[in-house]
């Protein structure tokens, strides 16, 4: 039983410890640290939480977060609407957006298939990406969803509602990591890239 | 270069990778978790922060954090006022607290001298214990600082700055802790507890 010196305190550590992965120590680490520094940072950090929550809303068409309706990308003509990358979340966007590889837009899941956790097809955004299909022209859909079983789970619904419509439907590539040495590589990940193995092309390597 | 899909998205994950020990990926695991959750709870972790910040205030005697001039610590007639534990943050306050084994008052030192961070005495709530000490009566002052060469160090700055008045001058025992196996004991700590062996008391056996 902790004997918190004050409400307020306790109020606000409690509140921190709800966070993901935030114990009572690390919260009250935190409140601690934030009475030391300017109260300007507090409200900061403080608005920033409300606003974030009240004012954020999920793009009408690939569910990415956004400010507006439609989000900035599916907004953008230079991108190929005809291409359709499906992730499980906005981090996902994000970390390909940060490629620069990727000039086609994007479906947020919001989730995996993932039984143990009850999250079942139903949960994700699934029915509106095959509305989308049927109401548009899409040529391919990547799945580029993480490499689990769960995620094989997911391809393998999504890939049986989409078998009918005549569409390309490919995955990310899954093999050795660049810059990594054959002898540390797990030996799955190794067989699936001799299997999967594709025709030398010296062009990447712009001599 | 991450590209956020909204600014508020990118400030408030800004705002949570300011906190000590939290990384911009942690700042989005959390803010992400937020969006998911209902509107209430982070209009309540965010007004928590800055509510706290706004209305809390340190004991004019003991510094310990509180909502009134004088904490309620400090504000108990059944505590002992000429006994004063002398602690580094109001952290181990509520340690102490915990274990219902004290019923002295406290000062809390904000700190602890560390020429390394550029914390110096005159950094700490020092000469507020000296006057404290020379304007009541005073009979003994326990010093509970951590065991370290900064605490160590602290401890003997205000020895010698309170040798003078007529109190008693304790610090914690240092000893091998309730439950350790000695031979996993470090040899220093074995050391001390050897060095500075107690009577035995079998009363505290409760038999």
């Amino acid at each position: 039983v902790i004997s918190f010196p004050s409400k307020l305190l306790e109020e606000a550590v409690n509140e921190f410890a709800k966070l993901p992965g935030i114990g009572r120590r690390t919260a009250m680490r935190m409140v601690l640290h934030l009475l030391k520094e300017k109260e300007e940072k507090s409200t900061a950090l403080g608005k920033a939480i409300i606003s974030v929550r009240q004012n954020i809303r999920y793009c009408d068409i690939c569910h990415n977060i956004s400010e507006t309706e439609i989000c900035s990308l599916c907004n953008d003509n230079s991108r190929d609407n005809s291409l359709i990358c499906v992730v499980e979340d906005i981090r996902d966007v994000m970390a390909i957006e940060s490629t620069n590889q990727y000039k086609g837009v994007y479906h947020v899941l919001n989730g995996i298939i993932s039984p143990m956790d009850g999250i079942g097809p139903n949960e994700l955004n699934i029915e509106s990406l095959v509305k989308r299909i049927s109401d548009n022209y899409v040529k391919e859909i990547i799945m580029a969803l993480s490499t689990t079983i769960e995620g094989d789970t997911t391809i393998f619904y999504i890939y049986k509602r989409l078998k009918d419509f005549n569409i390309s439907f490919s995955t990310i590539a899954k093999g050795v990591a660049i810059g990594d040495e054959l002898e540390y590589t797990d030996e799955i990940t190794l067989g699936r890239s001799i299997v999967n193995r594709i025709p030398y092309d010296y062009s990447i390597l712009k001599i």
